[in-house]
């Protein structure tokens, strides 16, 4: 029999309310439907536990989780009404380095911390880290911030025989992937890209965010492209009308044979928390098995879901 | 030195004035843009000469190939202005098996027979590949009729050390490419697919022709799909107003993590010849390096460029 | 106290889904959103009453109203699940001109007899007009058959002091408002058309009857643009997977001054049941109106809510 | 017969570019395609002769016109080719209101000063309106900039018998104009707005100017749209590979009956200053012929032309 994935999760935000509430929906549907994988190393969606949440949110602290998910300025859709509770209430998060032994204490039961808190706040992440270390729990960084290419630490992670996967979760599908595959494409087939436009809008409080210091996400946008010079991506654009869904319009202008026009226009739709939950869900599997394994460090099987997997960039 | 690509075509129609056009503006501006392979074993672009064209139209036998390409019905447009004449007057065609001994006689000198008539013939077809055994010629056949197919005349190639290659072209970008290319996208990333549809509007003569017999194509299309149950595939329309450019609306909705929707539009614009003369330079040049080398029948790297290579179903 | 509008509903289609179903949302919730005239002469949406439905489907016949709306081919979606049956159920209509009496004696007590028909049956529209007036009863046609064009009818409607509105109902929201109102946009604004295409896309039963006819539909689509010359609309096409959408896609390329381009392209997706409903509920209540005033033949204010108002040619 | 309008126009930017090229143009064709008035008390776009310029660009100062307007960043293209010098050369410009008496004394001869340089620099506008007042020329102001809406300043023109037109020219067919009218064209058929978005994507220096300080151009395209409230607009982008294009991309959500979802997406392709010299040329032609008849200050034909008119608020 199966033993459960015991997950604790940092950040009460969309991508947490989309990860509890599709867990929810699978267990009573058992629909496969959006799953990349719907069993890793015999462990099945289902067979994810959320056992602790950490947040900052007053508002969200000492609410049970699957009450919190919907507090604001969380604004993913309530897929199927509300879901029955797990007795997992919200506790307390670290803000600074202060409150690791705590978190520590928190996370006995727990196999997987799940970091799912908004990017910018590497200390926060490294001192979760250090918690999940004290804990002897694994760890997965979803944000930009550096920590499983901090090569100190992935070390001690290693050593430990604890895994550590990160850094920056990349989207199940998003603009990047779909812009990327569009312009390998026309490669491939031998038209020449004579200029592509990106333009992202969203709306949720993570988008927001983005707006307000878009250089690092813009530069990022970038290197995830194979032809990044004759790419322009415009600012990102906060639409509070789209609520958790983000839309992207894609323009292609190529040449074919004796230089005839090729063009493309495309408009995704995708809500950008299942982008997210759909990863974790994979992530923190991945990282129990590891664990239950004694695979300490960075696991090879991860690196296709990060943007900055170990060996890249800081 | 390289010696040159003698090449003759057979049908006078928007691919042959692509192709025509665009190799005199490749020979003059050297522009690479647009090719899958600037060179094929050792033959570039402008290696290729048009030594003879056959057509069935009172208007075009008679004209030289740089005037006939530009009368009506073609509409490809004249891209950089006339271009120089080469001295090759259109050769009436067969119609029927009667004229083979006389088409085989003009086909002297050349070393590759491109067969680039509106499909539906097969009779002619043939009749022009058996012109093409007689004068010791590489057949290239772009139509959807049979004749790589033709088990027994693909013998007769192979033995005769003569390439056959065929059949039906596959665009160097058109809609199957880019609606299968989504669709695997979206399959690889774990989204389920929940719908799709693609409409087809061209304006050539040849796209005219299809909306008259549409099931041959709709089906052929639907073949080239990946998830061809959940994919609806709208009549096709022809609009004069295009002229010899080909547009496509497809629409794309999935479902991804805990079912939530994920959809796609996409506007493609191509020039429908193009996207036929881009594939057509390639094939002439890999019949004549497979006659220069003896190697007979069909060619493992043309099978990329047809819908239906030998082996494939008729 | 306002008297309720008793209306005989002739088909039991997708429109009439739509209007049953969109009559009891508005009696539960009161929202006037998508309402053209909250309020026609002192009467409200919630005011109207289907107190008798006629129908052909051997399936259909004597089933109630509320359920029979739901039959296949019905598609249009079930809104706000099952809705309290009315006691209605649906009557066998008519065929021929044989059972005018049996339907006449059948409308008792009703006020307007609204045919909602697919069109393409003139004589039967013509027979349940002469059941209409039998009966005393105003009578809608939203069919392209011609029965408010018929001078003679009309006639007899008017010296009845009945009410007689038609023909061909125009949808509330659709392509040919869209594309209309955006040619003359752009004529108003000094721009010149260079050419503009119309495809649209359906999945009910009644646009798959559309498909195989296709010529009249065309033509009248083609009358309802203002710049018809240089319009062009792609073949409709039936895609089951778009349920009772229409999906349509326009392009528009003009040119402004010194000739500059100036290019347009829209989608526009719409519940093509829920265009004919808002206006029938318009319609409904207007012949109601003129019915309790006397006002017999064809009303002003109705015109603008018809393709094919009486005056306009068979 | 027809005395030609003499035009000074302040600033060589691509408006002026388009300006003077469209001019040229429709003497050498005739060509009426994108005029909204080809003939105005008379006078038509041949008639309109440049006669002065004035710039403040070290690379323009001194170079004949007709060479200057293909300088950087000017991005308008060359339409059909270099055209024929009209020996004008350009003029160093206003930076303040030192010059005032030398450019009125460059105003000798010419009838109509249409200020065509970038907002944002109101003090520099109404030194111009100084100089035309003082060489008695007709005014136009095409930037938002209050200039017509300066009541003193408008007082004096009028007590002069010189016109003065303006604030902000409203482009011949933009993003405003398209977008006000389709939610125009939704409330007259009763639907209802859920939500809209706008997104303006642009590549001249104008356009990057507008995105340094987007805030003020923001809420002017949210007062030129009716329904306010339910509208977000995108933060403008810059994207130089659109040259002297600009794109919008439109959505708009609204519900008809029933509350059923009604979606419409919409692109848009112009070139802005076309949009603009296509006014421009009516608003010279409005101004000399005021100048003329002796009417001073505002002209209610030019108000429609301009999103401030006189009386608006500044």
């Amino acid at each position: 029999m199966i033993e459960r994935v015991r997950v604790a999760v940092v950040g009460v935000g969309n991508n947490t309310s989309a990860l509890v509430q599709g867990i929810a929906r699978h267990r009573r549907t058992g629909d496969p439907a959006g799953l990349r994988r719907p069993v890793i190393d015999g462990l099945g969606v289902g067979d994810v536990d959320i056992v602790a949440a950490f947040a900052t949110s007053a508002e969200k602290v000492g609410r049970d989780l699957t009450e919190a998910i919907f507090l604001p300025p969380n604004n993913f859709p309530c897929l199927d009404g509300p879901i029955p509770s797990v007795g997992v209430p919200v506790t307390r998060g670290l803000v600074d380095a202060s409150g690791v032994e705590r978190v520590a204490a928190a996370l006995a039961g727990a196999e997987v911390l799940l970091y799912s808190a908004p990017s910018g706040r590497p200390e926060t992440a490294r001192a979760y880290a250090e918690a999940a270390l004290a804990a002897r729990v694994a760890f997965v960084n979803t944000t930009s911030d550096p920590v499983a290419r901090d090569t100190a630490l992935l070390d001690r992670f290693t050593a430990a025989g604890l895994p550590l996967l990160g850094d920056d979760l990349a989207s199940q599908f998003g603009t990047s992937v779909l812009h990327d595959a569009l312009l390998r494409l026309l490669a491939e087939r031998g038209l020449d890209l004579v200029s592509s436009y990106q333009v992202n809008l969203g709306g949720t409080e993570d988008f927001r965010n983005l707006v307000e210091r878009p250089n690092t996400k813009h530069q990022s946008k970038l290197n995830a492209l194979s032809a990044a010079d004759k790419v322009q991506i415009a600012p990102l654009g906060y639409l509070s009308q789209l609520g958790s869904q983000k839309v992207a319009h894609l323009n292609i202008e190529a040449q074919g044979w004796a230089g005839t026009a090729v063009s493309l226009d495309v408009k995704l739709k995708v809500h950008d928390p299942s982008g997210a939950a759909g990863v974790n869900i994979d992530l923190v599997r991945l990282a129990a098995s590891a664990l239950r394994d004694g695979r300490g460090g960075h696991c090879a099987e991860a690196t296709p879901l990060f943007k900055s997997p170990p060996g890249t960039p800081v």
